[in-house]
């Protein structure tokens, strides 16, 4: 797995209990990967030789994070490495523009969009719709990096000339107004074969995830089998191998998909308790070939709160002394922390609360957050 | 922890989702938690040096297995390394004797047991309830070593010989004609607080555990209580840190305690998937005086079956090579396997199928063991 974050140390998690050796390229001897894995090589991400080195040593190649180059992917592939999800594929989970044209090709939902240069297409753009407008970076962004909401003419300037000042090509997006986000995990294998989690809703500030609750509430059958379908068919069209998040806006006109990720997600974290295979293993079985493990519930109902660093952290030590609290006050939250430097607003870990059929959702997501900021700040409110 | 077995490896994946670092004392390079843990310490569990060495570099000691002589661990606590669960504790668990007359003092039901030096000692034992007589080691056994079923006076005679030319002391027990074997997990911190798991049902071959599942049928909650309760007392009683399994004779004339262990336990490996908190979260919540998590089921119905080395096991690579079979025909077996060595009767890995509240028990296990027979020996049927 190229890439040592969290979502490399949970997979590794994963992949303990399978018997299957996972291997990690990670950027710095402190990720959060590193510190619980034996088999880690250290080295740049970027870097085709560092990237070829680390595949001699694997039957399959597969990530953690978007960022390495997709030039990289497509010559690792030519050189007879199996990467998993291809180049081809992953494309559509790093670059914007190609993620929208092909979505919109394939007839899906997508908000309205279109590559800009200059500040009079932005002015152009705005004009069914009017202000304010989103830009996003077609690479690189994650975690709400990479995304402005401009309110008006010199956002989108400000945006522009930093853009234009780095080489970073920018798409403008119709600023939705949805009801809710709602994630939907699916995993495809080589052979074709698909599994669909049960769709979620997911709660993000600033384009950072913050909760996660499923199954999402007020969802029918029917919606649910749509969304399953809508996923599931992008994952086939698009040659995904592992997993595939999709991310969408519910609107009052209807679905639109906002962000694609080919990879373990956020929004699946709760699968560890909540489903009967959890996102990591999932993806392990995937880029194996391996027969997908059931999507199931585990817990009727699950919700979900990251752990995010503030400016009373401390310690990953002073973290763990809270952990007593977090403990006594609700013996079923489980707690995973990370193993990173807290600092303000980096997701150091999440909490997740698995309920019963008859438990109130909105109690659920009380406990999940009151123990993720009592981790994070050591207080019981939200900072 | 001392020990770098499958316990240690299970408990190292319940270490990372919270963040602990689990530094572990292995015997061999080999072991089955070395391979997946990159703080590891090779040193000999029966060298005071060794242990003291190690225990330098942790804030609690604890163990994967028994066999750390108990001179040694009273000697560790003198110098004031945190042991949990201590010398006094787990010496019930290392000598059988000590065991038996603790448990008799304090009223619980064991069978009738009397340490045992001659041949006249053990025809004079088995005078009132006749021959079969088992003769067990006092001290180091484990997994079926150390027990002797005797038939016949013969049979004993040639038991007390090698235990004399070994120096084993020995104790002779009544052989108990139980309907099934059922065991009790509980959870006790240095606190006092307990957590009790659900009482789970067993089916030893030859001293071997080969299946577990739970809820064990047919009991009420009034007996299951009654149980519980008995596993708290012990712990209670005993001083016990950690967790602790007691192995129990269901007989018709009531319940008899068997054996204790004072770690996880391999009739507790369900819980990773079956209850809320796993038996390696909670054994690392009691040792390190943090709250303990809820024992409550995650699934309704749980059933377990290990995997073992067969003849015709071949290669770890071989096992890993049935993956794909055992997950096409079952995508909701969780495959549990632990990096070792195939040997003919070693035990693996092992499998967890959960079920739902309407599943029928016989058919959970039939799908359990027909997955861990396939992965051991690549057949379809128990060989």
């Amino acid at each position: 797995m190229v890439g040592g974050g969290q979502l490399a140390r949970m997979t590794y998690q994963a992949a303990v209990g399978l018997g299957i050796r996972l291997r990690i390229l990670a950027g710095s001897p402190d990720d959060s990967a590193v510190q619980v894995c034996p088999d880690v090589s250290v080295g740049d991400h970027t870097s085709l030789a560092d990237l070829r080195d680390f595949a001699a040593s694997c039957d399959v190649l597969t990530f953690d994070h978007e960022h390495v180059p997709s030039e990289h992917v497509a010559a690792l592939e030519r050189e007879g490495v199996c990467v998993r999800p291809g180049a081809q594929a992953l494309a559509h989970a790093q670059d914007k523009l190609v993620m929208r044209q092909r979505l919109a090709a394939l007839g899906l939902p997508c908000p309205r969009y279109s590559p800009v240069r200059t500040l009079d297409e932005v002015r152009e753009f705005a004009r069914p719709d009017g202000w304010p407008v989103v830009l996003k970076a077609v690479r690189g962004g994650y975690d709400g990096r990479g995304v402005w909401v401009c309110r008006e003419p010199a956002d989108a300037a400000g945006v522009l000339d930093a853009a234009r000042e780095r080489g970073i090509a920018l798409i403008a997006e119709e600023h939705v107004r949805f009801r809710r986000e709602l994630a939907a995990l699916v995993a495809r294998s080589p052979h074709g074969q698909g599994a669909a989690y049960p769709v979620v809703q997911t709660v993000q500030r600033d384009g950072i995830c913050h909760e996660v609750f499923g199954p999402a509430p007020g969802l029918d059958g029917r919606g649910a089998a749509q969304i399953a379908e809508l996923a599931l068919t992008v994952a086939a069209k698009l040659g995904v191998t592992g997993l595939l998040a999709v991310e969408l806006f519910d609107t009052p006109a209807g679905l639109l998909v906002n962000e694609l990720a080919m990879r373990p997600h956020n929004s699946g974290h709760w699968t560890i308790e909540g489903a009967r295979t959890s996102q990591f293993e999932q993806h392990l079985r995937a880029v194996f070939d391996l027969p997908l493990g059931t999507p199931r519930l585990a817990a009727p109902q699950v919700a979900l709160a990251n752990v995010f660093g503030t400016d009373g952290s401390g310690s990953p030590g002073d973290v763990f002394a809270r952990y007593v609290h977090v403990m006594a006050a609700d013996p079923g939250a489980k707690l995973h922390l990370y193993g990173k430097q807290p600092r303000p607003g980096r997701k150091i870990g999440h909490v997740t609360v698995p309920g019963t059929a008859g438990d109130d959702m909105a109690a659920l997501r009380e406990r999940a957050r009151r123990a993720a900021s009592y981790l994070g700040s050591g207080q019981e409110e939200d900072p």
